[in-house]
């Protein structure tokens, strides 16, 4: 693998979650006709609502059979925000510090020191290599059990750097209502993260309502352990899989086994996911997620080293695939904006 | 890995599919107030029943929420026969000299050269490197596409050579009405086999009611291809992953991110998958297939190179593990054998 694709797949490695009260899904239609009532009238809802409309008429030429009707979902940036890093890193970061006291060595050796002394310059420097020192410590060693326990009790108590609220409060009002539209159709939605698979089904499923078998993500590889009827899955400090670029169509075929006919995403990792989906038999739908409301949430796009959607945006223009401008396109971003109301 | 194991471990995934009519979940129920009438009256029978009525009584101490309900079942000598070797080989076999005549080199290069001439001994003297080396020619080299098409060619017109019927049409009734079953009873069923995934998914779906999504098997490694708009997933000749042993619980681990309360399988390869499923909170299940019918299907395990069930029995039987007597809990083996009283 290439040192800059290591470097990418790092980074995305290092997802998050976002998220809202539970139920959510239940009770986000404040407009009982719209089914998108966060989303603001324009071509992107539209074009959302007359594809649905269409592949699932019976009496279209365009009609898929339910079985076909896979939906994938990036995550970091497409369901929750990911600036000014992967929430993930955020966890690794905390739970380092966590770790520390058993560690007295840590103070002594980079990458450890520099988390440990709030250098992010330090650890910046530290790239690629440093990254994955920094991930391997903190989410290895342990077994899935007690893995998961430490993100739950993570997400219950961290708090983003700026925008001072628990990480799953980030989560996009407008997406959780697109998930629950294309069920409410029969669509099966998945997660297809470059973000750790076992850190986001301690948590986002609730959110999002999606089932742990649905959400595919990057993995470190484990040992099955047995002992006299005590059985566990031991988390290795080796990377196994990185579910981005490349890695998400072939994942896609690996797990689900079926071309996806609905693909949503915001970044360049996402553009072979949204080719594969291009390619399906059945009418597909490509929608990419443009980050243009600094105020509301961020704006950034070719040249962010987090979240680089450059060639994705010159494909999906080339293309006429959907592209959502977040200022314009979206009435509220985050699922504690409407309570407010 | 050692080489004990990849010699099992290209056995199993060696595997094979096993049929019969299309909708036969939905006309597998002779008795209307049996559900599964090609079991005998025994205590397998009974257990199994009592153990579904239990966990889906919503008054029990033992009810198990649907989103739980994770059944898990071996395909090769579990769900179809296996003798005399996984049917996964004859397709291997078929196919090697389906492409021979663009590969004059197979006439004196082995193990090639012993599958032409039909030599089974030469082939077995071959070993793993042989048999890796006949898998690799054949299940690799094209698309997913064309890999999926190749075999449902196959499974089209190849016969069984003793039994002389499409490879297709042996697979056990009595298990597909246990899948049935659990499936009327809100379990999602799953196939988690040693045999190879693709080749599974071309033809298995319809006739266990099994959608490709819930088929975990063996994988070979995958490249995406893009060329302007045109995208192939390819096969390579290498090994990824073997879902045998402890890779079973690993793959449903990753896959499923769920423990399972049913898992059925019949030999050593599963046993790992057992003791998994039998560290549940949830009450479990475990079920082995002890293949004790010489007459209607094949009798074997301590000593078989196929399907060997010799720990597994063992366990089972200190656990108290459910174990089907083939010969005596079964009633019918086939389906053709059903249509026609």
């Amino acid at each position: 693998m290439k040192k800059t694709s290591i470097f990418l797949a790092i980074f995305l490695f290092l997802i998050v979650f976002v998220a809202c009260s539970p139920n959510m899904d239940s009770n986000n239609t404040s407009n009982k006709t719209d089914p998108l009532p966060s989303w603001n009238t324009g071509a992107t809802k539209s074009a959302i609502i007359d594809y649905v409309n269409d592949v699932t008429n019976s009496k279209s030429k365009d009609f898929i059979p339910v079985s076909d009707r896979i939906a994938t979902f990036d995550n970091d940036g497409n369901l929750w925000s990911e600036q000014p890093a992967y929430f993930q890193l955020f966890f690794a970061i905390d739970r380092l510090k966590q770790l520390a006291p058993e560690h007295p060595e840590w103070r002594t050796e980079q990458p450890f020191k520099a988390v440990l002394e709030n250098d992010m310059d330090e650890l910046a420097k530290q790239g690629e290599h440093g990254l994955i020192e920094l991930i391997m410590a903190t989410h290895s060693g342990n077994s899935e059990e007690e893995f998961r326990a430490d993100v739950i009790d993570w997400i219950n108590s961290a708090k983003h750097p700026t925008k001072k609220v628990g990480f799953d409060k980030l989560v996009y009002q407008p997406m959780l209502e697109l998930l629950h539209y294309l069920r409410a159709n029969d669509f099966k939605t998945y997660v297809v993260s470059g973000g750790g698979v076992d850190f986001m089904r301690a948590f986002v499923c609730e959110i999002y309502g999606i089932p742990a078998e649905q959400i595919i993500g990057s993995r470190i590889k484990t040992r099955f352990d047995y002992n006299n009827g005590d059985c566990r899955i031991i988390r290795l400090p080796e990377l196994e899989f990185i579910d981005d670029k490349d890695g998400k169509p072939l994942a896609i075929q690996k797990i689900i086994g079926k071309k996806p006919v609905f693909a949503s995403g915001n970044s360049d990792g996402d553009l072979q996911m949204m080719q594969w989906t291009a390619s399906n038999e059945h009418k597909s739908f490509m929608l990419y997620l443009h980050h243009t409301d600094a105020k509301r949430e961020w704006a950034y796009d070719r040249e962010s080293h987090i979240g680089r959607l450059d060639k994705g945006l010159d494909e999906a223009n080339e293309k006429g695939w959907a592209v959502i401008d977040m200022k314009k396109d979206w009435k509220v971003i985050y699922p504690f904006q409407i309570t407010k109301k």
